[in-house]
């Protein structure tokens, strides 16, 4: 693992804390709305003229949105080539592939086109045109960043936040690893947020969506700092967004109100924001790339599995507090006076959230079996650079009665 | 007034509407916590060698920050200047006299150390230095924004904001106007926000800081887009930060916790996250100028006295759902299904904690007096350039009723 994410993901526990120092810059410009599209070419004219278009498959044909934008592009005198058939969990040589590309056609800017996947790829590509090595080595931590090209989004699924932040996570199958690697330099330069480019994202989809953003919350709300009263209130904000609208968007996929406050919330809860001074957890993160490395499920389902059973191994009288904070503010349970029993609560209720978006409750359920050998050997995977989690250290036999849980 | 300020304050009122198109990017960066003046010298040379050091009187002095700053700056031999006397309510006077510093002394960038009046003023000389007329031109839309000079800021008051936005309110006591200015090139490229420099801020000005950003959340969260639910909690967010934290600041002024929380919520409430999607009403604002312009009053006690009264005038039928949300969700007022008793309990709730700030309930109190015939020609002076308020449009009959309720 890089050095980078190994802080990100791993920053060494400390006794409890106040609010931590921090430096935050949210540079992307954010172009929020019905038809923003508009803004398309002048704001790649800011950047340069020959453009590299990535996309995933054919979902973005089909909502026609291809057509628009290749429209806009050639009416304004843009050259572009493109760079499709970009996976969920992209692949290492989806980026290989792009760096050939951008050195070959010389481009300037790259304009993603999609969901997190397709902004991660595009970022990954960024970084490794000026480096000469193979681009998987600035995830293993062999390779720094240097000189990037300017990235560009226009989002179609409210999810990853990859819209406005500097991570990027990418899966390398020789080595069925799932890693992170994050700098400052590769937040896009603009993004477009229409709420309209996600009415075609399917019920599942939106479901995992939301989860992720969820999860992105709960990552960062369960922290050692103390006192981030301020960090904690905007995270329980943008949780009870998703509780509000998710299965609003679901039921009704063209209700603008619903998919522009989860497109917004999306963005909000991964551009720092609600990261600054504090230590988020990730463990479950740590957790479900492994999980979706060897099974290739869909992120935010596999977070939304995962999650409760992270929140049952991890909870005790000691930080009960912070579960309790959870289950009173975002589901408004009731505090009998017993913390723990309150604690389990806020944990059951965001587990009949989670089906309520008929998310699996289990991996065996999502269709995935695995043998005690197997579990194993990913807890083994899991742990390889040390425990994981700040909240709360977990070593191999932790993350193991997690992942039996979750099979 | 200019056309942008107008264009902030006074938008035209529509139909009720769903969540607006907007456009957002937040590049200062924020350097936030104890001892983070250690990265002064450093963001510094980013953007030059010669710098003005503005600030206001003998507080950055006697807190030992003035001999800090002048340290770091002299050890790294950066050649600076100074502009000191800056007032709250900052005059047109000061920012002549910085223009003219900067043309002389040949500035690369002006480093402001104070609260919302110095960054203020420093952001309206960066905006005049290449201008030739009066930079008052800019404030009455006579002359239009180009380029700017950098500004930067060491925040040592949790109050306005002004650290990164673009926006800045100017006094020209020639003509008893107060207006403001917006314009994104105006934002600081750094702020420094250490919350121990704010350890010496008083407990009147804490409370009128506190009451200031109150404000800024209470003009942005009454507005007319509907279904803006994301950015409401979010603004709930930052008011229930302030009820926590203010009193605590009051009583305890070296709390590291309640400073640190009310110097980044001053920065999240007004750096442009709440105001995305919306409209806001900016009407007690637009009143409170006019009363702080002729009476020399500290701007966030004004707003604590007006607003409450504010509610009062608007509070309606049509508009109480938003009112008993904010009682509800800020104050835990239980909600009886009485609408408008709830939204009344909600404005004393508020009434209540301002008293609990030792802020004065009226401006009399405040040792203020106005008679009718003066209250008369401040109502017709705010409604000078149309009615003010977007959550409700208000004329000058609507004006005095408020004024006549704040004497």
């Amino acid at each position: 693992m890089c050095k980078l994410s190994e802080k990100f993901f791993r920053l060494i526990l400390r006794e409890k804390i106040a609010m931590i120092n921090f430096e935050l810059s949210i540079p992307t410009k954010i172009i929020f709305g019905r038809g923003k599209i508009e803004r398309l070419a002048t704001e790649l004219k800011n950047h340069g003229k020959r453009v590299l278009l990535a996309y995933g498959g054919n979902s973005l044909k089909k909502s026609g949105l291809y057509d628009k934008i290749s429209n806009i592009l050639t009416s304004n005198d843009i050259w572009f080539c493109e760079l499709s058939g970009i996976k969920p969990n992209p692949s290492i040589k989806s980026v290989r592939e792009g760096i050939r590309i951008c050195r070959e056609e010389k481009i300037d800017i790259i304009l993603g086109a999609g969901g997190g996947s397709v902004i991660d790829c595009i970022k990954a590509i960024a970084a490794g045109i000026h480096y000469q090595g193979d681009p998987w080595d600035f995830f293993t931590g062999k390779a720094r960043i240097g000189k990037v090209l300017p990235v560009a989004a226009i989002l179609t699924l409210a999810a990853t936040g990859s819209e406005s932040n500097g991570g990027c996570v990418i899966t390398n199958e020789e080595t069925e690893e799932k890693l992170p690697f994050v700098h400052p330099s590769l937040k896009p330069v603009f993004s477009i947020l229409d709420p309209e480019n996600t009415f075609s994202v399917p019920p599942h989809q939106t479901a995992a969506g939301t989860a992720d953003i969820m999860s992105h919350c709960i990552e960062q709300y369960f922290s050692k700092a103390e006192e981030t009263f301020v960090q904690d209130r905007l995270t329980e904000a943008i949780l009870k967004t998703c509780i509000h609208y998710g299965p609003i968007a679901m039921q009704e996929p063209e209700n603008y109100h619903a998919r522009a406050n989860l497109m917004w919330a999306s963005t909000l809860a991964l551009n720092g924001i609600l990261a600054a001074g504090k230590e988020g957890d990730w463990a479950t993160h740590m957790i479900e790339h492994k999980v979706s490395a060897v099974n290739d499920l869909t992120h935010g389902t596999g977070l939304a599995i995962i999650t409760p059973h992270w929140m049952t191994e991890v909870l005790s009288p000691e930080n009960a507090d912070k579960f309790v904070d959870f289950a009173v503010n975002v589901f408004h349970v009731v505090h009998d006076g017993d913390k723990l029993r309150t604690a389990r609560e806020g944990i059951r209720r965001l587990s009949d959230f989670f089906r309520l978006l008929k998310i699996p409750a289990s991996l065996s359920e999502a269709g995935f079996a695995a043998d005690e050998k197997k579990l194993s050997r990913m807890a083994e995977d899991i742990v390889k650079y040390g425990p994981v989690g700040r909240f709360k250290q977990l070593d191999k036999n932790a993350v193991l009665r997690i992942l039996k849980a979750a099979y």
